[in-house]
């Protein structure tokens, strides 16, 4: 496996392992470069070029054996095969994330939530326990939460970078608040920004230009 | 301005315009590509050489003035200042959706929601009412509504795809169903699909390289 692989490469792999495994489930067994390139709207060349950073896939002339390709594409992407995740705020947006089907599916666990409203903490969402954030330390030790997905409003930055500059547990952070989090720790924390309304900056892009993308 | 941009420019100057308009929140008024950078973990070279495909700005040494480059970014992705959004499916992320306070602050009005179930249809969610979705055609012709936002399950697929196919007030698509709509229409539609999973999938490949980001 080579060494720097490009965020965008691993964004189209992980975009590659979506489409494999819907054929999966269609139960198409093999698949050319040509035809997964079709699906995900990249060139053949791409889909060739992203996979040859994570190793040897397929025979030439035969294509991808969609269960073997899903199988690798998740182990290298992954890691390992489960991962425990809390959500931290529960309101709309966080209780939605919580009945969010593709994170069960591809066994990412949510186990928790976390807020501060005292009218929610130790209610249960979707069957997911609502904590007191002031105990986030504890449950995500307890519970071996290495995720945390942040749902919160912008007032609530401060204290979530306080409580995840002192945490030790969480390892990475999908940041769904729309401030690039100063999180003051000298363990590594990845950390992920996601926006949604910057996916509609790209579509009206789209739309104007007259792409399909 | 230069003719064939790249998506993941697009995508990147859409993360600058966040970074900038934070700063001009905090009423930064200069940015060098050296910060702007740093702020959205590129190099300044990136930041440099994406700016470079939509015409010159700021002058060298005295860095981008915040203001004027917001103006100009948000007129580049938008291409027009203000755009109707709809959202078919009022269940949970459909609800989120209407409160996601980024959609309005950056003039993507939320105008309508659609779902079929007579429980939902007519009551109102965020102060948004919930349209019957037969009526959609009807509705976003007579709101001028652009854009439409699938939050349905992966069940209604199907039924999505004809209404939209039927549709000719649509023109882009942001699509939270796990799978690639086939829409059928002689119109271009620009689609973006969303898959909330492949983030989690970055960034435990993140964490397992032992990356930031």
């Amino acid at each position: 496996m080579k060494k720097n692989v490009p965020i965008a490469t691993v964004e189209r792999v992980a975009k590659y392992l979506r489409c494999l495994k819907y054929l999966r489930y269609k139960g198409t067994k093999v698949i050319s470069s040509k035809d997964l390139a079709e699906l995900t709207k990249v060139t053949p060349e791409q889909v060739r070029k992203d996979l040859s950073y994570f190793g040897k896939f397929g025979k030439t002339g035969t294509g991808y054996d969609v269960n073997k390709l899903v199988k690798k594409l998740e182990k290298i992407l992954k890691g390992k095969a489960k991962w425990n995740v809390c959500i931290i705020g529960a309101g709309s947006l966080g209780s939605a994330l919580v009945n969010y089907p593709r994170f069960k599916e591809s066994n990412f666990n949510i186990v928790a939530l976390f807020d501060n409203n005292p009218e929610k903490i130790g209610k249960e969402i979707n069957h997911i326990k609502v904590y007191d954030i002031a105990e986030f330390s504890r449950i995500t030790e307890q519970k071996k939460i290495e995720i945390a997905v942040i749902a919160v409003p912008e007032s609530a930055r401060n204290d979530i970078e306080n409580i995840l500059s002192k945490n030790r547990i969480i390892r990475g952070v999908l940041n769904f608040t729309p401030i690039t989090l100063n999180i003051k720790t000298r363990r590594k924390i990845s950390i992920i920004d996601v926006d949604l309304s910057q996916k509609l900056y790209i579509l009206t892009y789209l739309i104007t230009k007259g792409k399909r993308r």
